[in-house]
């Protein structure tokens, strides 16, 4: 993957949060990693999310560990002499190993936020969830104000729409500033699995901050989404239907 | 782990399905295994669920994939020179990695069903679910004739009742031919994180086929249950209470 440092910094300097600096930070390991606290896991969806910092950097640090998905080109790899089988009961027909597989194929999948803020951590923290019938006078009372004064920045928005970065994950564009929308690969997806596809379409208009600022006007850019998407999910992924179209407006 | 081979072969002689020879196979690698089909695979729990045979013996086999979880304590592992990261994708303050951990912290757990049944293939295959209300009448003309007559050899069952399997995994038993009961971790728990503590209760005293052949009079053997696995998880697990108290009656 290609990335020049300085049109990134370039590009991020006019924006709150990211610090031109930091853009050049990359990391080999994570030996400089200090745990602060445990934010989350997950043992059925086999995921942990850790607050911490870099002992050689400033700022906080948000570590996401992920196992990757099995699918069954890894499943034939792991048939094999080098992934070996460790016995840890025999009950009848039953029996139960660690399997030790070859290096390459234990590999997972690592996500750090640095410098994250206090919202990231907030974020990721485990915490109580409630289900909200939003009212519009909810909405226009708590929400749109929480919207405006709390929202993240979403530079990565930014960085993808102009081209600076995620330049060789884009799938499709259609650049028509009021139709038009960039698709790429939602991070949750393991680019491997068409059975687990998602992809992003990040419209180019702004100012559409949640569904309640969609109105009849913006039906033939909803349309647009829908049957672009559509015809590449048959023609790339080789799916008759995009299975399910979910919308997610308001920022982070 | 101890097993005397010759006890367990005995133990299941008299049982249909399980034979005598296949108790003494084991696996050190699947290099022999034959895959035919996915029976089911599922990229948020990082499962996969084949069926297929092994080269070197007759029947059915199941195999079964499953990434294991983090902890606290391997995130700290992890935290080394050791485990590389290369990257993927780095957009504004968001880094995306590849993890590829020392050896020993990249395995998984496998597990073998052999020889399965067809029983076995179904259970596993993915399939519809349906929502279905069972009024008595159902129970009694359509679930109870099934149960009687389609369920799965349970020999795993008497092995741990009768000590010839598992005995070493027993966290608690009573004894009591009518209230009694053993404990064992279920195999769904991975025997480290407290927080997923998933423990089986396995009775004494047979034919209680479902939770339709309850009655009052098994009051004190649920009671003996509840107060003894609550002392336990508390003392054992340092739990205060049992967090939840499921009932599975109806064989697999």
């Amino acid at each position: 993957m290609e990335k020049d440092k300085n049109v990134v910094a370039d590009a991020c300097s006019d924006k709150d949060g990211s610090s031109n600096e930091n853009t050049s930070i990359s990391f080999t390991d994570l030996s400089t990693f200090v745990l602060k606290r445990i934010l989350s896991e997950n043992s059925q969806k086999k995921t942990i999310i850790a607050e911490g910092s870099f002992s050689d950097q400033e700022g906080t640090a948000i570590l996401f560990l992920e196992k990757t998905p099995f699918n069954e080109e890894l499943l034939k790899c792991l048939c094999s002499t080098e992934s070996t089988l460790e016995e840890q009961l025999c009950n009848d027909i039953y029996r139960f190993y660690t399997c030790n597989p070859e290096l390459k194929y234990g590999g997972f999948k690592a996500t750090i936020i640095f410098p994250a803020t206090e919202k990231h951590v907030k974020k990721y923290e485990i915490q109580p969830l409630h289900l909200i019938e939003e009212t519009s006078k909810l909405y226009y009372e708590v929400t749109l104000p929480h919207i405006t004064s709390e929202s993240f920045n979403i530079q990565w928005v930014y960085n993808i729409l102009t081209h600076q970065q995620e330049q060789e994950s884009i799938v499709f564009e259609d650049p028509d500033p009021n139709l038009g929308f960039v698709l790429v690969p939602d991070l949750k997806w393991d680019k491997n699995q068409v059975s687990n596809l998602y992809l992003l379409a990040i419209i180019h208009r702004h100012n559409i901050k949640s569904l309640r600022d969609l109105t009849d006007e913006h039906l033939p850019l909803l349309k647009n989404i829908q049957e672009k998407g559509s015809l590449l999910s048959d023609s790339t992924f080789y799916l008759a239907n995009l299975v399910s179209c979910d919308m997610f407006c308001q920022e982070e």
